[in-house]
């Protein structure tokens, strides 16, 4: 795994339980973890259960004993790793977004679908697909029971910039984090929507913006906290982003992402309206399904909170009885076990970097019609990898 | 109308109202409001809309021109009401609870069959059956819908006596109010809970008691707020009651009615649960009611937030499109049309005064049963007066 | 009143309800009801409790013994009544939107600001500011509990168009309803939106269609029900809206009107988002306001579900005891109550004709963004009437 | 560990992942795990992490290298391994329900006390009192936030044997599980309400009876789920259990354990109603808190739902940041890391054997209640073993 940050605590979590919990073809061993620095990455191989540690990725990649590179640096390194882990021939779990550009996102992607002509896996960490929740929500769309999709509203909401004091970190530096609200929060808005609908945003009209355009510098660089000094210093990344698309077929969408609406913590939300039904979803209640029949008798229609918990839910088999929660990191679990899957049966996972492509795509669009004055634009659209199925839904729902 | 408190107000809405909405057989006239003062009685009269004002009941039951009496004193009087009303040949509906004894309640229902055999109708008004939610939940019960109930769980929660200085009001006197918690807002739990599952309580077992045992007295009397004084004098009706419950057909229940359960202000809730599914109500949100289906696949399985607004919906064809809300004083519309119809179809409308008194010996057997250290103990029963059809549902739904 | 149909009923009882709760200063008389077909009109006056019954609503206004004029027809004639009102002298209560077209509302907020100075006054009747939780919300946020506003998300959802069988009635054919979506449901949450944070919207972009652009004709005309024959005509109006909108002070925000959201019926929701607070509001629970408060201690933060039923919220002492719920046509009574008094104090109510200008000026840039591929377009801003007070908040909530 | 079913699924992922999260003063080893079949409790380890199995607890007890001994079989066998390991100087985590029985349960609280002396500490597994939700009740009661508590309603509710076809488990026989409903589940409500308004049980009076009288058999033992064959046999614990309750200090509580609330899938929902406020907790949504502070002005009192996800709540740190949810397992850890920091303290902790047994006394108490026609009955009272501090707060909650 490259990267100590916080997603390496995450996805560290989901290596180590998959196999505990689900019963892989292969199982995984947590062999090298890489960093920046000596000590800390050491001490992080240490409590994370990281066999080795180093400071070195291009060594480590070129290990024969490393089958898998799993990367979660910030974005801006992306490209780099990913590019040169395919190109040693190791299955590449990376991180969303997939990179800090298009360009960039173009050149993993061409990289992943060369690999895989070479039997090489590749995939994006859009893990939210991997709430059982989500994937469920798919699946009913899928079997049809929403009918003709007329309407998406999908909005992740936090509220961490909204004391205009909170500092300045790395995700607020245009050069380290690449995008703000649109890249970080709004890119998982648009990939759990795309997923869930089975459908791509064509066009987009929007305004990506930066509510507080200065903040406290950190005095030495720590993450998402610390004591803020007196310095202050701009804020090169939006922090709000609201647009409107367009989604092949035909249906509308709006969506938001946004640090600025105060009391909604990590609220990723997402209603979809169809002819015979609907669906909300929202991540600050992980394990509920909102679904409303509109084939009911008219006296009996409502929205049903469905605890996605049932052993026939996704993924929940492997878990607890029914009734009992799963939390944030389980669907770390589902996503190792659904990439060790794809690679024992030499299948492609999804999302797949053509996916991630896709999404910064969309990120790409709806900053030139901000830039635009808000016109509609369109979503520039890279033909699909051949080779990669439509639908992964047997690998996600199993 | 016999009474000029705040249930006065409340049954004045309900008959102005029911025939602008409500296509009545017969048209209710605001005739005479009757108090115990001139003046205020006058002011009230004005304010309600009665066309005239008296201070002497006698005289206004007897007069020909007065087809209906409606009963909105407090308890005690209720009795000596209601039955020179039934023997002068008005119909009378009387407010709950039907009397502040069994005694009392026997003598009023024996009145009631009387009067019935020469056309006389009367109801007892729990007017919580015809807020349409409680109506569908009894519908979709007696459709089978919940299969064989198992348990029910009913409590109405207030909380206007957490505040230990909320001052003596004569809602908090035996000699006004006969109970306190239990038989003002228990009997409505007891009666929507045998409305709602067609079954009576056989037995019962439980607690009353006074948690707050004095209280500031009023400087004067002036309903449910004033201004204390310093004096104290002691709450002589209980202000909690709990108790458990057996129903005909065996299924178990919990009853709760209490006045300190802080943040809950008129919480009249309910749970069902059945072999195939489950219901739940909140007066708090009187428009919804939950119904868990579960003879739908088990992945599809969710309490359903029924919005009960649908033209289909027990009384709603009468007032505004679906999602508009009706709220309190609607109960009383529908209970004025149901009773008008009745009346006018020769028909004994529900819940009668058989099924007021069959309430006062729930609540006279909880209070045996909290006498005798909580041992089970059986209610008395009445049988249920011939002449009333054991459902009334062709009328509350229509 | 001049006009039969739907919010008839609503206004009637706005009406006939007012003065039994509310203590006001004038009592008002219902004296003619005015629609177009002779008999209809006459059955509805007797139903709904209007003295007389005319066809010919230039007599009526004519009358002396008429001191106010409530407007409850279709768009399209709103212009031409209120006018001649105004000039006759009548204090005008019209519906909203205040007309189908720009220039139809600003002649009507000219007329408006004439008759003020001969002491005549009018409104326009956004309701829902006079739900008791919206009220509240205003006074929050005037009362500064949110700190600077920075976002706003206001969605007015419905979804009887979601059946694409649903029949053609008026409200879909533009000539009578000018708007669809936008102009009917969209309306309401652009001018709650405003009321609530004191802003007005500067700058629109957003799209405007007709997803079902086809659909039966009723056999006859019947309102918003009917049976459906074979034959089909074109929607020409729109039935969903979706635009960003820029408010003076520089909060961003998001709406959408759209009768095709299924499973929700009348949700006008509206979340708000402060520096130092939250709020969210959803018309199918109109009794609730939910509240963040970013102030308290960061352990005890969490959206609030505040029941606004509490003698001290607005409005509320009139009614019943807190926890007691009203519904949807109280706030007709609260729109009597405040028109009444306003009348009686020679003060202008809001919202003004001017504010309804507004809001159509809303309307129509969001239109003309739509038209020019949703590019950012400037509201047309006409300078508010000097003697119109910018706040009305002592007539609102007391 | 002792024990390889459900449970033991449970406690090994507590184990696995408390180290990783936690900054631990010593490292816990996961050695041998003990079950009854060789090759089953193999597969087990394997899959789980332990090192060795055994099927021997009294040899596996007896090893110098084992200084901790986690016993998570059925009820029936505790009071022997926990003795036995006890007195060969091991720390003992034990499941609940501590004992089958009252005599067994004070023998082990016994032998708890007992082997304290000697600095050998022992724990029950009430896991859900680590539910950061629960644990933050615990503290805003702890410090008087909810003023003198007046009302407690706990329930525990599921619906798993609300089909009458569901097989006979050994969860339903007497000589393996002990209790049914009561001991279960009720068990846990019992004791997270006393941990968290830091009072007990005196008095109970209830019912305890088993609605579902027989049930087909399981063809071979297969844990909870299984094909049924065509024969019955009797259930022969409990299925449903209603009490009343009185707590030292004198509230009042009403208590429910039940598997037939069709719908409530593991709903632990606790009530709790003081003079200053109230709290409600549902596991069901185990990250939220309901709090209703009465001390705030009236218009702004409500329910307000905390997500208890902040790094200020208890054992929240240690996870994701704010508005990530954990699920049901991180219970587990939490109890890992509690048992083991009061292991290298020298420190004993919460919830004790003692602890247990008075569980143990209330489960007897009600059943003799209900033996006795649901007669107040009172709780045996233990004299609480002195070195055993009345709050564990400081553990608890770091």
């Amino acid at each position: 795994m490259i990267g100590a940050g916080f997603m390496g605590a995450a996805h560290s979590q989901g290596w180590r339980v998959a196999p505990r919990f689900f019963d892989l073809p292969l199982t995984p061993r947590m062999s090298v973890l890489v960093g920046r620095d000596a000590e800390r990455t050491r001490s992080a191989a240490d409590t994370w259960g990281w066999a080795e540690s180093s400071i070195d990725w291009r060594e480590v990649i070129a290990r024969d004993d490393i089958d898998v590179v799993d990367i979660v640096t910030p974005g801006d390194s992306h490209a780099e790793i990913a590019i040169a882990a395919l190109e040693a021939g190791k299955h590449v779990l990376c991180e969303k977004p997939l990179a800090n550009t298009v360009a960039e996102a173009r050149r993993m992607a061409e990289a992943a679908a060369s690999a895989r002509s070479t039997g090489v896996r590749s995939m994006v960490g859009f893990t939210y697909r991997r709430v059982p929740a989500a994937t469920f929500a798919r699946d009913l769309i899928a079997d049809g029971r929403l009918g003709e999709i007329r309407q998406v509203r999908a909005e992740y909401l936090q509220d961490w910039l909204s004391d205009a004091e909170a500092p300045l970190t790395w995700r607020l530096q245009k050069e380290r984090a690449g995008s703000g609200a649109l890249g970080d929060i709004g890119a998982h808005a648009i990939d759990i929507a795309e997923f869930m609908t089975g459908r791509r945003l064509t066009r987009v009209a929007g305004v990506v913006e930066t509510i507080v355009s200065e903040r406290p510098v950190l005095a030495e660089r720590s993450g998402l906290s610390g004591s803020a000094g007196a310095e202050r210093a701009a804020v090169t990344v939006d922090d709000v982003a609201l647009f409107l698309g367009r989604f092949d077929g035909g249906a509308l969408a709006s969506f938001e992402a946004s640090r600025f609406r105060t009391g909604r913590k990590n609220a990723l939300r997402v209603e979809i309206s169809g002819a015979l039904g609907s669906l909300a979803f929202d991540l600050e209640s992980p394990n509920e399904l909102q679904f409303y029949d509109a084939t009911a008798p008219a006296t009996e229609q409502g929205f049903r909170r469905i605890l996605v918990t049932e052993p026939e839910h996704p993924y929940m088999s492997a878990w607890w009885p029914a009734g009992h929660m799963i939390g944030y990191e389980h669907g770390f679990s589902h996503q190792a076990k659904d990439f060790v899957e794809a690679v024992a049966a030499s299948h492609d996972p999804r999302p797949s970097f053509a996916d991630g492509l896709h999404v910064q795509q969309v990120l790409d669009a709806v900053t030139r019609s901000s830039d635009a004055d808000g016109v509609w634009t369109g979503v520039e659209a890279d033909p699909a990898p051949a080779d990669v199925p439509a639908d992964d839904r047997a690998f996600a729902a199993s």
